[in-house]
């Protein structure tokens, strides 16, 4: 029997994602967002919310750009730090010991110690409520050899990404391999 | 060092889910989508992409609405083959042995064993490209209480979500607790 929850922000799995932007100044910003996902094929886009009141909004309005750096299990604390705090008058960069790369495909730099980048242009803008949405066409994904396969896929268990836990609010890992997509579906 | 894979639709953990929506002559349909994200805090709403192609697009673009279904661990073939199969001609909720039920808050049918549920109504569309984004406000959400704790959140070890990799095609689960948002950070 479900029970009525009322309208809450409620999806698992949830990514924990550190979105990399310029300021006005030059000076690279970073924070986590969660309010995001793959939302085209082709071109490969990735949409990412944010509040209008986030300094990377503004960023993000002005450079046309952002990059997604993946924080993995070694990095849950930085990861949590990027949304505790705000770039305005802060270097979350200095703050957190990590490294801001300039992304050479687009105006934007990355975590430099996490092993999974995507270098994002700025496609769309849409304008829902507290968050606004931003489409961002995928132009590159960098990746550390590490957490590659030997066929150049990325591999789970190396990459070790965050899952983000909405309503409890807690980070948890990926768990283990259960069967292969458009094929496990034709034993039923 | 960092190597350039090109662009690709790659994010890590990318969700496992359900759409379930009416068509014109009132059959439920239900097709697999993991190009999705919670997009809003107020209004709560989710992003959900679908190609033009798939039967699902008309149907929500009909009638203004769309559930989504999470399936777990113990569904994964069912969710499989929700993505195998398309709903023009084949009752996919027969085909599975998985009961439509009609929500009361909007038109659009749920996975009935499915234990959370998102009830939304469709508030933006989106052409991207090759995916069409639709945001859905999220009117209400449904629980089992099994996947519930004692206060009313849903608990990952109970409700054992589905992660899909988009590079290798397979799915996994969930794994272990690794912190608490908004905390940890702070022991930087």
């Amino acid at each position: 029997m479900k029970r009525s929850l009322g309208p809450r922000t409620l999806l698992h799995p949830t990514p924990v994602l550190a979105i990399g932007t310029y300021a006005s100044d030059g000076q690279p910003n970073v924070m986590t967002a969660s309010w995001a996902g793959i939302c085209c094929s082709m071109p490969p886009c990735v949409a990412v919310s944010l509040r209008k009141a986030t300094y990377s909004y503004g960023n993000i309005v002005q450079r046309k750009a952002f990059t997604v750096s993946l924080p993995t299990e070694d990095h849950v604390k930085h990861a949590d730090y990027f949304g505790l705090t705000t770039g305005r008058g802060t270097d979350k960069f200095a703050g957190s010991g990590l490294t801001a790369v300039r992304s050479e495909k687009v105006d934007a730099p990355y975590v430099g110690e996490f092993p999974l980048v995507l270098e994002c242009e700025l496609l769309h803008t849409l304008e829902i409520g507290l968050h606004t949405l931003f489409v961002g066409e995928i132009l590159n994904v960098l990746a550390e050899e590490t957490v590659l396969t030997t066929e150049g896929m990325t591999d789970l268990k190396k990459l070790r990404p965050l899952v983000f836990q909405p309503d409890l609010q807690a980070y948890f890992g990926v768990g283990e391999r259960l069967g292969h997509a458009f094929s496990i579906g034709e034993q039923l």
